[in-house]
């Protein structure tokens, strides 16, 4: 019964999608307010719902942390509400003509941004998600099929049903906001599957969701989120700048995914730099795991198994290891990263452009913290996520990414000889 | 065995493509030419190589068709080198910093151009494909791993033997050109699945090949070729214009994607219109398939049925359709085409303008013929496909299609706040 709501649900997205590429951005703008206002205005609706997934999230064990994902307050349906409101104040991708060319027959050939259609987002337990999600696909002129964790399922069902409806009340087509109420696990696999109905699929969440959507979808799909990133320290760094880099990137936020898991330190700089460096990081409560001349350096330090080098920790530990130079440094990085942000720490000029230029990630830094890889940082103004692949788009996604092109020819009635 | 033969050539082609990445145009371009030298002069070894295909093809009964896709010549070898030159003549995209930016707190981002990879090509029986992918791959900095089809087994072994040692004599790193030899069909299988060995997968052929790779890959695909193309006739066309477009986009090479299979009249024109189209149509060869309208209008046609809409003959036949006005051509065109190139004919700047912003394909056109969806045609000096898909690239794609970017940011010891 699933595989019938999902499909009539995608038939109706991909209905309101034709409609809503022809919107103007004031048109989807004044919708996104007033979706914002619907939010604010059906809070208590809202916290209700939420309180059934609390409820059933403590009957079923759900540890802290992730009852603190699922939780919503009046502050954090406020934020939601405040995010739509940014999202309205973006410039809208859609129909910017990037290049037009005349062809020596005479036609005029122009590339067009216009929306990517209908896209599923497949999530987990966060009901903000919703949200952000349906307000970036909207503002970038898409219909959205939206799968969200089953333990948010009452929160997603009141927000959708506001957020659906606001939408609708501001101009947008009725069927542009869908939300895939089944929480059967086999409702995500049909979505995978539904080529024609849904042009891309866009997982957030954990690396075991996401190798789920790659393995399985035959639609095509955004990969986001894993990043096993590094920090190397060269025996030409400022080694102040490299300990506060090293501190920002591994403690600021250690739960995401362009938090450092690995520090590669240059031989030459590392009795000099190292002990000072990790007695800070022990003191902030990081667990420090060392190969060998790590561990001469600091015996304190639990040693690194090769398991280590390629694990996306996302907690307050940190494997350490020293390298003979640069070429190592971007092997290691080659061999066990996941391209998604590398840092070197340098002041020679030449280290960091073959830094800047050899190693292949999303986003590659010279003397800045890796935590700047994000849509916010990079000035995008919002972001449905971090891409890990390299077709279509590489890094922080914002709207633009939510788009794709097509060919406009003007022709006199040209024919091809 | 096979699974062990794929493997360690896509490992080798990943060695190689780091070190591709980094080379200049020119020391690419020199390669090129070197590759296109090389098969001129070993021609007759080639030619040798393609008589044990062709005798086998003979004796498996392959159709006089397949055979002369198959079959090599001096001449065609002469323009499968020359077609490198072309691409060694072409700009390369690698390296282009599309735009840079300063943010608030002084770091400066910018977006880079960079190779994709590893990418894997798989076509059917034309051996030149070896050369231009191959070619193409190479100039935008990736290494290629090729899998033809299995009655091109001996061509498609001495090419690559001839290109992949020039290309190494010419400076490119050893594996970056590779051919799998295995013909099981299993290993076109094994291929599709190899996540982190071969970062993106093209097939080039027929629906059946191009929808085994969609359905199993679960590395990324560009999905290529299938064309149901249409021209709307307006009943504010100019009829004359009409008239040759139609017969271009039909009847100029019929077995090609973006040649039309339906054609579709507004009413009010049609009974001026298609008797004297179809007649010319009937002429040269066309057979016509239309609906009750038009057959009132010309009793000789045969009746479309459903299945024609859908139908990419590939061949020299049309349906056609009579339509009430602009909205039903779009609806049909909406509900049978597959976003590939779609055209109007009109004198109407309202109705013109409305067709290029509500038709979703690749490439829409005004008074233009469908045949121009091509990479040379719209001045990128070659292709590798057509992507039929809305993901990475639309349309024809050229060298910049085959590349992705990354952002490479510069900072002065910067961390997030």
């Amino acid at each position: 019964m699933f595989e019938q709501e999902i499909r009539e649900k995608a038939r109706q997205a991909g209905q309101a999608a034709r409609v809503l590429a022809g919107l103007s951005a004031a048109e989807k703008n004044g919708a996104l307010t007033e979706m914002a206002g619907a939010l604010v205005q059906e809070t208590p609706a809202i916290l209700e719902a939420n309180q059934l997934d609390m409820a059933a999230g403590r009957g079923k064990g759900l540890s802290n942390a992730l009852l603190d994902r699922l939780l919503l307050t009046p502050e954090r349906v406020k934020d939601m509400a405040a995010g739509l409101q940014e999202v309205a104040a973006l410039p809208d991708p859609v129909g910017e003509v990037e290049s037009m060319w005349l062809r020596p027959n005479g036609i005029q050939v122009g590339k067009v941004r216009v929306p990517l259609g209908v896209i599923g987002i497949i999530y987990e337990a966060r009901p903000n998600v919703t949200v952000d999600a349906a307000g970036l696909c909207l503002k970038a002129g898409n219909a959205v099929l939206l799968r969200g964790g089953s333990e948010a399922i009452n929160s997603n069902k009141a927000i959708t049903r506001v957020i659906a409806a606001a939408a609708e009340r501001g101009g947008i087509p009725g069927g542009a906001v869908q939300l895939v109420e089944s929480t059967d696990r086999a409702a995500v696999n049909t979505m995978l599957k539904m080529n024609g109905l849904i042009d891309v699929i866009i997982p957030r969440g954990g690396a075991g969701l996401i190798q789920t959507v790659v393995q399985n979808a035959t639609v095509p799909v955004i990969e986001t989120g894993v990043g096993n990133c590094h920090v190397y320290v060269d025996d030409l760094a400022d080694l102040a700048m490299a300990e506060s880099i090293v501190i920002n990137a591994k403690c600021q936020r250690p739960g995401v995914c362009n938090a450092i898991e690995s520090l590669l330190v240059h031989a030459g700089v590392a009795a000099e730099f190292l002990p000072g460096m990790l007695g800070r990081l022990k003191e902030r409560g990081v667990e420090v795991r060392g190969d060998r001349r790590v561990k001469e350096l600091a015996d304190w330090v639990k040693e690194a198994t090769e398991e280590d080098w390629g694990t996306e920790y996302l907690d307050f530990i940190l494997a350490v290891k020293v390298v003979d130079g640069l070429d190592e440094a971007m092997d290691h990085i080659h061999r066990y990263g996941t391209r998604h942000s590398e840092a070197i720490i340098t002041k020679d000029y030449q280290r960091a452009r073959r830094f800047l230029r050899e190693v292949d990630a999303a986003a590659v830094y010279v003397n800045a913290s890796t935590r700047f890889t994000d849509g916010h940082q990079f000035g995008f103004g919002a972001e449905i996520g971090i891409s890990t692949q390299k077709l279509h788009a590489r890094g922080p996604m914002g709207l633009k990414e939510l788009t794709t092109y097509k060919y406009i020819i003007y022709g006199d009635g040209q024919v091809r000889i």
